[in-house]
């Protein structure tokens, strides 16, 4: 528990005297952990701090199981302490639908009551099975980054503290935490790599595989974020000088760079981000490192790039 | 096998005219497989290849084997084609010694045969194995970038072809493949890796795994070189400074350029690059981002790092 506390502290530091901070329960045990710290130092440290939990309505019971967090929540201090009923619609296949539906309750919720901050319940295991299902994707350093600590008004306080940790606190306090049945329905990936492919690699690779996936998610993180903020000046500077970006200057910078480069100019042309592949960008590098003439390079969202004077000229291709 | 030949191709491409090129060939699948078509391609483009095979001495029998390696060899038009005697020693435990002694007997021919690249047959499932084994040491972008193409006079061609399709053209040629039982022997990480893991992750996450995990190599590759630029850069414009590493300078960077030119810094000044770790560069890092008075930092091989005067030197500490 001393280490959920520490980490709640550390989370709560960064905001701002008088400001509510909500934490997001879904009765689990991560979750339900997290409500625990954040009432025992809220109180202590004199700040405002509330609970919400989202009803889904996917299962049979979960409007009162939103209502038991609810009521657990109030007695661990915290207030407001409010259930979120969503409507889960259908885009992007259940999983995707309900975090869709998840997330805008939690940012509604806030603006509503005036939250400055959301904590979730993520934990060390969650990133390393967030690393694992990412690394199958093979989409690079940005996408094994995992899960942010801090994105937007969202915290994820336990990030580094492991699933096993947030169970004793439980128990420890007395707390009961529900046992999802989806996490341990083999029908999603997150819980085929939890219960599967995790103790494998543990027994292949030995003991801390959990630790160290997560720490390769900060440390790719750290290294996504550089390169963006290289390639944001060097997209910046560009502009700067006028319309497209000049063959010669892309052709100076190391290729991962030079392809996140490519990408913001896609974006700014209207490319869509979400059909655009690292394929397309490569087909667009090739106008600077094998020039031979090429004619429009496609991107998909109806964005054409020509190069023409050592300039590549991104533009829409629909009228 | 027209997969392989362009992939051997393609990497013939880069060698000088009448330069001589050696295949490292075991006997196993993906190097007899390289061996052939380095063979096949040779002979077209009328350029000296060769064949050296290492007996490591470890096995019953490894010497004859190693004599039919470099018999088939030269049936598939390989010369010159030598067995190479190695003693393999006991540092670092049986994988990293047997390494050891193999990079060293395949440099030293290259040198006496006077050949400027020597060619390896890892595949793109290699290239997965060494992703996930790394992943799970958690040391980052550069460990995840697995194994280069190109490395000094080594080349890797078919790092990305599949195992599958090694066998396959082995199959094609009524080459048989001699299976090395250590690639069977559980002891192994990398055979636990191979058996055990990815058929797990494959089934958990679907196909394609070992070509994401290879992707993935490729992409923290261009990533880590890019960084590792900026850095370079960086600590050649303080060195040419003056003493030291100015702490506002290495304030304004990103963390992962920051770390990377304390990683120079410390190693310049004799820091033991095998003993330092992570957390050592973030405790030297601290000396700019939480500075509170902190007095010297130790490092591995005697260094230790001040902040005085807002500049963090880098000394010896014996004498």
């Amino acid at each position: 528990m001393a280490e959920i506390r520490r980490a709640v502290r550390g989370v709560l530091d960064g905001v701002p005297e008088g400001a509510l901070v909500l934490v997001a329960c879904s009765g689990g045990g991560d979750s339900l952990a997290l409500a625990a710290g954040v009432g025992f130092v809220g109180a202590r440290v004199g700040m405002r701090v509330g609970v919400v939990s989202v009803d889904h309505g996917l299962q049979e019971g979960s409007a009162e199981r939103a209502r038991d967090v609810v009521r657990v929540g109030k007695e661990l201090g915290l207030d407001p302490a409010e259930v979120l009923t969503v409507s889960v619609g259908r885009e992007g296949g259940p999983e995707a639908a309900a975090r869709q539906a998840r997330y805008a309750a939690l940012g509604e919720a806030a603006v509503r009551l005036g939250a400055s901050a959301v904590l979730l319940g993520h934990t060390l295991d969650d990133q390393a099975e967030t690393v694992l299902m990412r690394l199958a994707r093979g989409s690079g350093t940005r996408s094994l980054a995992g899960m942010p600590a801090v994105s937007g008004i969202y915290r994820r306080p336990l990030l580094k503290i492991s699933r096993a940790t947030t169970r004793a606190a439980c128990e420890a306090l007395g707390l009961v935490p529900w046992d999802d049945p989806h996490n341990e329905d083999p029908a999603y990936t997150r819980v085929r790599v939890r219960h599967e492919v995790l103790p494998v690699l543990e027994r292949a690779i030995g003991p801390g595989v959990a630790e160290a996936l997560a720490r390769t998610a900060s440390l790719c993180r750290d290294d996504a974020d550089a390169l963006d903020l290289w390639a944001d000046e060097v997209y910046a500077r560009a502009r700067s000088l006028g319309e497209g970006l000049r063959a010669a200057d892309l052709g100076d910078l190391p290729g991962a760079v030079r392809r996140r480069v490519i990408l913001r100019a896609a974006l700014d042309a209207g490319a869509d981000r979400a059909a655009l592949g690292a394929a397309h960008i490569e087909q667009v590098e090739r106008l600077v490192t094998a020039w031979r003439g090429q004619r429009l390079v496609e991107l998909p969202g109806g964005v054409g790039v020509v190069r023409r004077y050592g300039t590549l000229i991104f533009a829409s291709t629909v009228s």
